[in-house]
């Protein structure tokens, strides 16, 4: 078994095009206006849908979701503030953000005095906007860069106001592709699909989904691969209440998002803290040469709130790069297409590849040979002494394995405990079972 | 329950006057003359009478309790050392602490060379008398700065040595006073009683403890509230000895000594380490601005070394200021008025009220609507989001009692999980179970 | 008990001339060209058994053992490079490092270009001869220094090559020496034989396991003692193959190797990591004002990989001073008479025996009085106060001891808990028990 899927992951690892890939995926999605519900959603589901065959679903406005309701469905067409002169000082052409998202229709002349209260900007960073939303109480705003307010200040008179929205009854659409594999056990990948135009959070994580799962499609697994591109929030939480019979089946799990920018890697555990998840994605990213941020679980972030929520608590932790909200470009006008890199995606597609891998080969085996050391020199598995680093690592790795297949310890807690990299312990340990010196025994991790 | 209990001992912290009040009433038995037996133990107790309904119990000499016997009693008059003119060099009205401990009495002219062998001095703190004892081997001796022991040198010829004193059957006493809580399960609160004129060892703790008890009184507990004020060792071991039957009621305790000073806060832990108590004043001092000195366990110190002896092993630490005999001024005539403050003295009463308040309010609760995060907002329990601190500090409070009310998680667990203060997890629980999403499970922690 | 075994390796810690003894009988077996079989192997047990009546075992070539199998026995008796001009340019007589262990014989002339590959020299350390095997692969070489190198290649022309060594059928020899203690629990105390003149690696185990043996022959102990001198790995498993229906009976065990220099001391643990040895060397180790370099499991090192391969899992560990292939006289000439030193080796010598005495005398004791404190003063074991720190560390000892002897704690459970001696807490023990304070628990530890 180890033999059959130690390659199956590993054509992701060397395709070097698969940042570059990525990277145009989340370029392409990246000006649509999406919000919680509505038109945004659907069309980033159709370029989506492209290259994964993607089921989209709907469910309507009013329905009860746990302790929840659909919301009414946004959809906005145009937005702007014209001065006096008619002109545009702030226009929803230029920027999806600069309509509150979840804005109710507006459309009247005011005074400045009445149109400040609707106004949001960052004094603080005065070159960007900021992205708001106003998803549960009804209301209408523009958010601007701080500069822009000063330049509608200046302008003066009264502005005329104009949001083009329509909040109606609708529906809550969300994304979802099932990979088959052996088993029934899934493994699921959920990123938030309700975000406008902020390239890291959150195209960088739709694209990178989407792009895992074209290339899981190609080969077989031992675990099934479920995707999610869900609404914030009420989307899992949408889909937690429809699936809830089959949770069961979710052995592990990552929330995905601001996987594109240089910083991190960033690991934030699951509830549980020691889930095979957890370990795995703290083994795969202790040994990247990087310093990575692994942090325990809170109760506030992305859609693991709620995969983490007591009723449910699934072993399921949250990938990024930097951490949410500790970046100045976050939630602003910044997290633009600049801000995230090819490189850096190629590098978060890769990290968790190896994570996935660990989870598709990790097994107990046990040692066939365990009174003594076998000799392996007669095997030809000693490789000869020499300055051959990757030669001593190797040894190691089959001394290792050895001494620790006892039915106890899993591959994963054999290269934890080596201190190696969870793919030499599982090489050495395919070569040692081919030997006849190893046997998995029944029953895996 | 937890709304109903949640103010009792609020206004114990708010109290601006405690501290000073406590400064009083250890000022008052400052001067008594105390030791382990004897009339100024009796008078102590008396002094204190006044401000909580306190029992004096008294135990014969003679009598054995655990391995030990109760003393002789032992009373003091006077005593003094006069010089060949008859002027009183040394003189007990001046300190007590210049009698040695249990002295017996002694009456005689002596050269130098002969008095020298009972003389107690500090060559390293030439200012300084020390405290000194002898209770169970009959000596008698006399305490003085290392300059009056240069002065009586200077003085030469035979000097005339008296100590008024008896050492005869008698009593030891202690005073005891329980506080009648909703429940027989008590908390055990204990000072000694026998050190004379040392201001922080434990004057302050005889006070703090006294002071409490009197707030106490005032309001209702779940708890029942013991406190002791023993003689040292030989007291403890009395009261012990005679309340054998009944100690299973005790499920928190803590033993307070030199509590006015401006060092620590100190926290010796229970011999079981892991104790309520120990982790409700870790979690008080820790959260206390200060950089607490928290120990574990050893079998040397105060009475707490017969409360956590292994026949009983009690749950009961020691709260202090600076830890006992890591002070210069520890056992020596500095302990005295002026190194003790109302203000250190109001800290510690604050920090103990603290702690009392979470064994007084900590529950286990289970969320309501465990599957995905309730919708807070639609409550209005979600403060809206700016720059507002304690609103942030509300809301994650709020969202990690949600997650951690699983039935398996205290209060003080969560608090101590979500780094916040216990107070802000207890009231935003009750404000999460007057909204119906959180409930007490039965039975508390 | 703790009585009367509490003097028996007390000898052994105050033979201030042990050190020297083991030295002489380490330059003793020095010059003897060892290896994994032959009589270099017979003629050190020879010398050895002089001290010890240590009994010879031979298994014949051939012989199956585990996954090995008993290799052909190799001897040599001469073994020289002549330049043309006749000159032993290299002399197995100057240094028996000279010989690659286990070349098979050779005698021809031969140019630079043909001899080379079959030379080993340390380029970094152009003084020393290295020492080099081919046990399992039948090869021949010469070991020498790189300016040795340099010589032979000025020499020029043809080479007369010889080395005068027979392989073939034999035995393979150890040493093995019972001391019958009470139980039949044992220790065993192993190193490795094969080596040929290196005097830290492992002459100085040899010798200081044979003056252990020998003094350990003279007391009456509690468990019984295991010596065993097997060449490295095969001579293990050739061990562990004969005797596997007793080894339920070992109990504890070290391997010792490298114990005559100045580093260190190195404890490596046991797989286990946690058996009753790994606890008694860190105990002594971390109490000898060293800075030990205590390190967990790794399947590479001397023959505790095979007492700890996991079919075995013996309860054993390895103790050096300077930790294996860490210094720079590792395996090379420089492992001389100079490297070690008789204070070093009867450093080494005192801390094993310390190690062994706290197996010998742990045990499990019950306070009698465990209701309060015991009244230590009427007993006179309560030491006067004053500057005595031995007291004062007596005092703790006992409080300790009274403390924690709840039938849960071994001695060295409480010496651990003190942060004092186990010898300490031991003699304390034994001292309360003289007077009716403890009693030792059926069954120790």
């Amino acid at each position: 078994m180890a033999k059959e899927h130690s390659g199956l992951l590993a054509p992701l690892r060397v395709n070097t095009r698969i940042g570059e890939e990525i990277y145009q995926l989340a370029a392409e999605i990246y000006p649509i206006c999406r919000s919680i519900t509505g038109d945004g959603v659907r069309r980033t589901i159709d370029v989506l849908t492209r290259h994964v065959p993607f089921r989209r679903r709907e469910i309507p406005s009013g329905t009860a979701v746990l302790d929840w309701e659909i919301p009414k469905e946004w959809n906005v067409t145009d937005a702007y503030i014209k001065d006096a002169q008619g002109e545009r000082l702030i226009d929803f052409n230029r920027s999806n953000l600069h309509v509150l998202n979840y804005s109710v229709p507006i459309n009247r002349r005011m005074p400045l005095s009445e149109l400040k209260a609707h106004i949001f900007t960052l004094p603080d960073q005065p070159d960007l906007i900021p992205y708001r939303t106003s998803y549960y109480k009804e209301s209408w705003g523009f958010c601007m860069s701080h500069h822009q307010l000063a330049e509608l200040e200046r302008a003066g008179g009264e502005y005329e106001v104009v949001i083009e929205s329509r909040l109606q009854p609708g529906a809550l659409s969300w994304a979802e592709y099932l990979h088959v594999g052996e088993t029934a056990d899934e493994v699921l990948l959920s990123a938030h699909v309700c975000h406008p135009s902020l390239a890291n959070d959150n195209c960088s994580g739709l694209a990178l989904l989407t792009i895992l799962a074209r290339e899981l499609a190609r080969i077989r697994t031992r675990l099934s691969y479920r995707f999610l591109l869900v609404p914030g929030t009420i989307g899992s939480i949408a889909w937690l209440a429809e699936n809830e019979a089959n949770l069961g089946n979710i052995k592990h799990g990552l929330v995905v998002s601001c996987v594109g920018d240089a910083g991190g890697p960033t690991y934030k555990r699951s509830r549980r803290g020691d889930a095979f998840i957890d370990r795995a994605m703290t083994h795969v990213l202790r040994g990247s040469g990087t310093s990575p941020n692994i942090i325990d679980f809170f109760p506030y972030g992305y859609d693991e709130r709620q995969y983490c929520s007591p009723g449910f608590d699934l072993p399921v932790g949250l990938f990024q790069r930097s951490q949410f909200a500790t970046f100045p470009e976050y939630h602003t006008s910044a997290d633009n297409l600049d801000f995230i890199r090819a490189e850096h995606l190629g590098a978060s597609f890769r990290w968790m590849a190896e994570a996935l891998d660990i989870i598709e080969r990790d097994r107990r085996m046990v040692n066939l040979r365990p009174k003594g050391e076998p000799q392996l020199g007669r095997r030809g598995l000693y490789t000869a002494i020499g300055g051959d680093r990757d030669a001593w690592t190797r040894n190691m790795a089959m001394l290792w394995t050895l001494n620790l297949s006892d039915g106890r310890h899993s591959l994963l807690d054999i290269a934890e405990r080596a201190n190696l990299s969870f793919d030499v312990i599982a090489s050495m340990a395919a070569l040692l079972a081919g030997h006849g010196l190893l046997a998995e025994t029944c029953g895996s991790t």
